[in-house]
């Protein structure tokens, strides 16, 4: 079952200039090999979902080690049927137009 | 480090009336034995991520079991610290009235 | 058509104690006279969307007042028929199990 | 004050295929002449707070004419400052990498 989840991961306690932690899970998505997409108001991955929440764990690891605060935000879309649906989500919405 | 997880999980291929799916999701987080809150628009969790994690999991899994196409929505907020604050952070905001 | 919305709003650019902001946007809700349920995790709100919306407008002007950076999650779940529904799902869920 | 909503909107009671239905909106989107981002898991729309979130509710009213029940995700970052944020903010992360 293909699952993607799209999420966003940020600490409190550090101001309000967020980039070098978001670089810092956006290391850990490229080196984990999984399909994604990372845009301004998060990153979308794609995967079985015991893969992809490790990812997540990780990034989440990494932030707390030296913050106080962390807040994430995630949503995930599973479904039955072959993966690719990244892309394919988006070609089937543009179709209808 | 204390994490409250708050989620929501529905089917999209069930229909309008959702009750009994959410209702295999409530079971499966009281059998769980943490600490819970659940409400009209999701349940929140307290735990460590792992924990609360493996619960989210199950619960997923219930409901892919025969529905094909499932969302789920989840915010968490990990602070270093000593756990109770699903009621904490409730009194907190009420002091500061 | 009655509408729960669920949202949590806080400030990035004022540390990890965020009580005192949460507290401004309670006061502006329980002001606002609509049903609410205030958590740990966010407030539900129900009414019609141009109402409930006016209420979360106001909680993020008062916020943007002095805070550099605000950050808001919603969800909504909007349904034809009566109201009384941040109750109610409640009830329905329970009476399944 | 520059804001980004990030949002998606589906309805329960229409099966598992929701591109139609997704469609719908994308339309609405394109024709605000917002800067806009859509993928997979949600649209990202940039503008000031009042415009951006009457872009929603045009979506919103679109697919209530004809769904029972509809769920909305929505997630907004309020900062002061300059817009054109939907791409600087990307840049800004890859350039830490």
């Amino acid at each position: 079952m293909s699952v993607i989840v799209d999420f966003s991961l940020f600490p409190l306690d550090k101001g309000e200039s967020l980039s070098p932690y978001v670089a810092r899970s956006l290391r850990i998505i490229q080196e984990s090999g999984l399909p994604y997409d990372f845009r301004a108001m998060g990153t979308s991955l794609e995967g079985e979902w015991d893969e992809v929440m490790e990812v997540v764990r990780r990034c989440l690891e990494a932030m707390r080690a030296d913050c106080n605060r962390v807040v994430l935000h995630l949503k995930a879309d599973c479904r039955k049927g072959p993966g690719g649906r990244l892309q394919r989500k988006i070609d089937s919405v543009r179709e209808k137009l």
